[in-house]
């Protein structure tokens, strides 16, 4: 007999996961914090654009949803770096012209929660979870003021870092879990378009303005504008708390973002206007209870945003939750337990790829050296298409479990320092005993990591 | 003008520290989930007995409480180790005849109580908190099935590992926090008295049964019994989860306890009545919100009971406040933040050693290259007492603040491996070389760690 399924949470993983159940013929029922974001203007001005890869599409194509979203999506074939003197520089993300893509949260989530609708889920909006009572799968809910008890039969907190299944299933025995913040907090910015409409900066790319403590990105929208996201410490010498005045910003953004700023007329009203929101990671163990209920998404694994992977990481849950239960039947004791064994080491992984790329965007990217080492990588990838594939492909063009992907670093660590250690690849290349060596090297780092799961998905 | 205080949690620390305020002026509430154990039989059958050393005492003076407690407490001297062929050996604790004291948690928590009331503190008992709304200072209790709302003023969360003042905290914005379990559980058995009533084993010592990745202890009672604690892992080859019937039971204290099961008829009964219990430590940080509120004792630093400091390192929590509050008058914000300040790496620091002891504890103390060392660092305080404290006198028998202690692992590390490189040291002591070679490695140490904050109290 198929079951009943309780959803916390219509964001995007909550959404979406309702439609994979609903094609597999359970009932869903999905409560909602917010209102219906359809109706209401959300904006809450702490969005960062998502950067759809993979995964994600994956995940999409999955709940039919391709087609629809193709058309909202602005392809972002690399990262447009821009120096304080006004210099840029393009940096490919892959080596096949592939692209992650830039893509509206609110018009995503819209999207899902109607197609969800479309399914036959049901959604509850405005009802608040206070906690379950997760031995007995007992939710509390309240609604306009009053308190709402639910009986669940299958429970998913898809509810997000603040996960009121999470926060129940963290008062239990022998749970473990961590909640870390950054020191550095974010805020929303706007680049607005040009008379016409038209984008004033190049659209196909993701732009980042490193500047070694902090720094600012932009991704594209439909509308010509650029949702910016300024990174910045909370405290120190250059810090959100030494921003007090429209002064104090005029001159970090005339001598540090000059470019950005000629683009930004509303600067001074979206700095002071927009939370300085906080960037917090995750974790949790186990993801799930008995054959009764399980965490997804940002409940299970918050991360901080720098590799673009939160809702690419939380629609993979999905999918492997779908291949688990095309797999498992109606066995959830085995599909949840399955499901938390396969997921919990990538989401461990992709939290710890998460922070390791806010160093590597807000100071690397500007340095010779790394620079060097990408344009390797790229002619690696050409030459050993079979053996070298680089850590930011797997994770962002390919679906190779995150951890895979961080178990390979190391290996990559030690395969680029031998060959940087040589002198000038491209000038090396020239000479045959190099390219016998490089070979060689090639050899040694595949024999290295082969025996680690490369496989289309992690469910085992 | 003064203020009224509000304490969740009537354990230890918490009746500790109404004690402490009340001396100083303060009104004192105090709220606790539990009915009051003084008129009810609160034993669960999981108590760990207590192991009171200098800090415990040096609270228990500032409550004038010592005089009480010294006929209930015994000493003991070093740890008695059993080994599986009943060949047993004692380990002295100090070179100075020093020692821990075993002591009842239950009588010493219903002495605090009636001390708390004696000096006017309200004990509102079977007052469970649901949480704390931080920023106002509300606190939600429920009482006899009613609902109940408090206003505090300052608040003190003392309610344990899993409080419900902890718990408010980690929903605010940029608090870290994580909770780790151990995977060993512990259960309570007890060794009984002779006919009559005498200790059937050394009464002054702590025992201890090492039998690598498990082990049990026992400590003496006034009573003439010994309460035991087995500490083993939940699952795998030698666990709680393969110890299912009498015979398994009887087969592994045969085999591995036999000198203990003669002297415990009840085994069989103890440890299928008695639950298994678990083992957390917890970190937070902040410890304290604005002048309004914070967090003591195990409600700031669970820790795992290996080096017997959780309660010492809890009455230490209330010595470094009372000195705050001796010198900052009624400027909490002051006295919360530097309480915060002083504490937070000590807290951290007495979990980390509390961890590290139990590898010591359950395999080292069996080992003859750690005993040896013992008898060296025992030496080199006797030679160089102004320059020489072991790392468990500092933490046991001294006021050096316990991140200090742990700042010195590595430092004390490396001189006696130097000094056992030199092969038998009490051998060559006889050497006139030798004993300069040692004389400059002790100076050596000495100026390495001298810079470290030895002081009195860790308040600065």
């Amino acid at each position: 007999m198929s079951r009943n399924v309780t959803i916390l949470g219509a964001g995007l993983v909550g959404s979406l996961l309702s439609i994979i159940l609903k094609k597999r013929g359970y009932e869903v029922s999905v409560y909602e914090r917010r209102p219906d974001m359809r109706a209401a203007n959300m904006s809450a001005g702490k969005s960062i654009n998502l950067a759809m890869s993979a995964r994600g599409w994956k995940a999409l194509d999955l709940a039919g949803l391709r087609a629809d979203m193709e058309p909202l999506a602005i392809p972002m074939y690399g990262r447009y770096l821009h120096q304080p003197d006004g210099q840029t520089a393009f940096q490919p993300y892959s080596r096949h012209n592939e692209a992650i893509y830039s893509v509206s949260r609110g018009e995503l989530n819209r999207k899902l929660m109607t197609l969800a609708e479309q399914h036959g889920a049901s959604i509850h909006f405005e009802h608040k979870c206070h906690g379950v009572d997760v031995a007995n799968n007992v939710v509390q809910l309240s609604h306009n003021g009053a308190d709402k008890t639910i009986q669940a039969d299958l429970l998913f907190g898809a509810d997000g870092a603040f996960s009121a299944l999470r926060t129940s299933y963290t008062h239990m025995n022998r749970v473990n879990c961590d909640q870390h913040y950054l020191e550095y907090g974010y805020k929303e910015l706007t680049i607005l378009p040009g008379a016409t409409g038209e984008w004033l900066m190049e659209k196909n790319a993701l732009h980042i303005w490193p500047r070694g403590k902090y720094m600012m990105i932009a991704l594209p929208n439909t509308d010509g504008t650029f949702t910016c996201t300024m990174f910045m410490p909370f405290e120190g010498e250059v810090s959100f708390a030494k921003l007090n005045t429209p002064e104090d910003v005029h001159h970090l953004f005339d001598t540090q973002f000059a470019d950005a700023k000629a683009l930004m007329p509303t600067l001074i009203e979206d700095f002071f206007t927009n939370p300085t929101a906080s960037l917090i990671t995750t974790h949790i163990a186990p993801w799930h209870y008995k054959d009764m209920s399980a965490l997804i998404g940002d409940a299970a694994h918050a991360i901080v945003p720098f590799y673009g992977q939160g809702m690419n990481a939380g629609f993979e849950d999905c999918t492997v939750l779908a291949d688990l239960i095309d797999t498992h039947g109606n066995d959830w004791a085995t599909i949840l337990n399955k499901y938390d064994t396969a997921r919990k080491p990538n989401g461990d992984a992709v939290a710890a790829l998460a922070l390791t790329n806010f160093v590597e965007m807000r100071d690397k990217v500007a340095d010779s050296r790394f620079l060097e080492r990408k344009k390797i990588e790229k002619e690696l990838g050409n030459r050993f298409p079979d053996r070298f594939i680089s850590v930011y492909e797997m994770v962002s063009f390919s679906h190779i479990p995150y951890n895979t992907a961080i178990q390979c670093i190391q290996a990559q660590d030690k395969l680029l320092e031998r060959i940087m250690n040589e002198g000038d690849f491209f000038v090396n290349l020239a000479q045959s005993s190099f390219c016998d060596s490089l070979t060689t090297w090639v050899n040694e780092y595949h024999a290295a990591v082969q025996q680690l799961d490369f496989g289309k998905n992690a469910t085992g």
